[in-house]
């Protein structure tokens, strides 16, 4: 049996370890599938560097002639970042090939490009790397639910910013103490930056709405803060109010009257608090969870490891029976289908609930003044809490549901108060209907 | 664009909540797709019944007949039961119709005469909804981690069980008194047979094993053991060990010296002490949830309502789109390999702990005698724990991981010791490695 022969792009953590799994695994391999399949060639730029475990026969710099050989059935691409990682996949497709990638970033800036050369040259297209390593994810949502009707997704799919921000609430410590250890273990990089911002999650949230909703969303579409504002103040806050702080990655219908689809959608990354008894509040160091909601299935959760190499290998290995699979076959799987093209809603429209945390003026009637605020820009109070007398007065206001825009303006209004010395803590509530 | 016809054999609850689906989500099913599903027909065994939303036009009480029509491509079954619906789905797919089922008694006890019927014709035979409802289950070990090395799978599949044993350990309740509340709440059927003695969860334990380890496994394959003797002794018995009583289905690789695939693999359904920390203690009423062991992926867990019309119909829904797909493209997807036929092990080699409680005389010596008992079959003594005194005296013994036959017969030796008046209970613990 003629086997297919796969070319590997990058090797670095995640490439060392599918050329490992290969190797290890290749009788499993060769019976899931129905034929063997081989290494054809591993594209590096240092074909120096000594890497356990891979035939240096096998390395090129030459990626480029790599993607397009004819020996070659089957490219991975764990590169990162958007090119060349781009114009290779291209490549690639174009000469027929199939693709498997973990690049969330590419996918998320420009995966219209790669979808419409997949349809293009009958080539698949997996990337179920891309997102929450090896938990399962863009499969079940990409076919597990096509038949229903899926209202949100809500998840903690950055595993740095959820080890930081578990230090800050265990152990009280401040967001650069936190850092520096997550980066003294190795789960955070030495520069920070895509997983604080959130830009990570942020691509990882378009590529999960794009799917859950059918409609094209690009990184960014998505309205993103990160955690370094967090502050130690926060997390007190949130567990004074029973709730945990976590980066939450949202994407949701936005309701409309009489409607189904609804008018929009909503896909946005920040810290909010989210109730103690919430399934993701138990999301500990760097795991990552996701919960989707959909009309028939009711609330499903996803969990496990959201990074490191042997996970997202073990994401790739799937992908690549399956594209081997469908060569054999001889018909390429489905590729994406954004037939709904919901418009993404502004922030300021999409609905949401502010924990706000004031110190104000001991003086009568302060009350008053900042419920009237809340009133002016039409934002009802569901709880209102003094805490501490005299010059330590603090007012801790939880709001009702409200568009954000509102809710900002009200924030902002607050700011001006005479009486409002400081506002000392604003985040967002979520998990809670 | 010529639409995919649909036969839908049962119209029950699942049955009529597909129906409901393929008519709300038609388009949104055609867009998916990329051509519309129509309903061919539905067969019923009473077409006088009012089924609500159903077009009576299409109800037939001739099933046979509506499985090898021409005009239908792909036959839902959700009659359940072994007869008639085996022999239905054999004609379907010899009559070239993909089909989809929910039937997991069928697809535990004779899924090798489907799955060869599926590979002969070239039929597509999908059955998610079998195993957890709307849960992605089935798929993401088919396809997700076919790559990796499964290791273990350690779930709660059964939402009738799950609720019952909840009530006890949440408020003390007797197995039947837990039972009935279950019946009036519509949480278990008027005949709890299948749910209680475990046979639903056996029929699902079979097909998950057969799945994560590409081994032939039936029902009747699976060591099982239901709730019904169960006391609230046993869960007040957990409870001191912080502890709580699930019925888990396990499958398990057994290891074997130097070996990858293990020599064996143990499937088995029984109630056992699982620690409180264990992210499936905190799976309450009637929800399921799987964890998924995996050499490469680590620990995955899957988590929803695991029963239920809408649930399972979205499953359902969800192969419907999937095979509809792979008929467009002109290949079925894949038929399930057991390529690995690894034995299933007895119980008796199967590795376990047991938690044991014993009614004790109140003479000197006894722990060394009962310590004795122990020893003489080869069993560790985790921990010792001596509950009361005088007249009452218990103890409470925790051994370590010993094969399941040298634990039953340490249990029937310490029946025949004088100084034990009774063994007050005897249960497995799990979830600790």
């Amino acid at each position: 049996m003629k086997p297919l022969r796969v070319a590997l792009l990058g090797c670095g953590v995640v490439g060392t370890e599918v050329v490992r799994l290969l190797n290890e695994q290749s009788d499993d391999l060769a019976a899931r599938v129905g034929v063997p399949l081989e290494l054809a060639g591993v594209a590096v730029r240092r074909p120096d560097r000594v890497r356990a475990g891979v035939d240096r026969e096998l390395l090129t710099t030459d990626a480029q002639a790599l993607v397009t050989r004819d020996d070659v059935d089957i490219v991975i691409e764990v590169i990162g970042g958007i090119e060349p990682a781009r114009t290779l996949m291209l490549e690639a497709m174009k000469s027929g090939k199939s693709v498997v990638s973990a690049n969330k970033a590419l996918l998320a800036e420009d995966g219209a490009t790669l979808f419409a050369a997949a349809r293009e040259y009958g080539a698949d297209l997996y990337y179920e790397a891309s997102v929450a390593g090896a938990i399962p994810l863009l499969r079940p949502l990409r076919e597990s639910l096509v038949g229903d009707h899926v209202q949100r997704v809500l998840g903690i799919v950055n595993g740095t910013t959820n080890y930081i921000l578990d230090q800050m609430d265990a152990h009280g410590a401040g967001f650069s103490e936190a850092l520096e250890e997550a980066q003294a273990l190795g789960y955070a990089e030495a520069d920070p930056t895509a997983d604080v911002e959130g830009f990570d999650a942020a691509a990882k949230a378009a590529i999960l709405a794009q799917l859950a909703f059918h409609t094209p969303v690009t990184a960014a579409d998505v309205h993103r803060e990160g955690i370094t504002e967090v502050s130690p103040a926060d997390v007190a806050g949130a567990k004074e109010m029973d709730c945990v702080v976590k980066l939450l990655a949202i994407c949701e219908r936005v309701p409309e009257e009489g409607g189904r689809n609804g008018r929009g959608v909503s896909v946005r990354v920040y810290p909010a608090m989210i109730p103690r008894s919430h399934p993701l509040a138990s999301v500990r160091e760097a795991y990552n969870a996701v919960f989707v909601e959909a009309e028939s299935a009711g609330s499903l959760m996803f969990y496990g490891a959201g990074a490191g190499g042997a996970p997202t290998a073990s994401a790739i290995l799937g992908d690549l029976v399956a594209v081997a699979r469908n060569l054999r076959g001889g018909t390429p799987g489905p590729v994406e289908v954004t037939y709904a093209k919901l418009p993404v809603l502004p922030m300021g429209e999409t609905v949401t609930r502010y924990y706000i945390q004031l110190d104000v003026a001991d003086r009568s009637g302060v009350l008053a003044t900042v419920a009237e605020e809340f009133a002016r820009h039409g934002v009802s109070i569901q709880a209102v809490r003094q805490v501490g007398l005299g010059e330590d007065a603090q007012l801790v206001v939880v709001t009702h549901r409200a568009p954000d825009a509102a809710l900002t303006s009200t924030v902002e209004g607050l700011r001006n108060l005479d009486i409002v010395r400081e506002v000392a803590s604003v985040m967002r509530v979520e998990g809670e209907d």
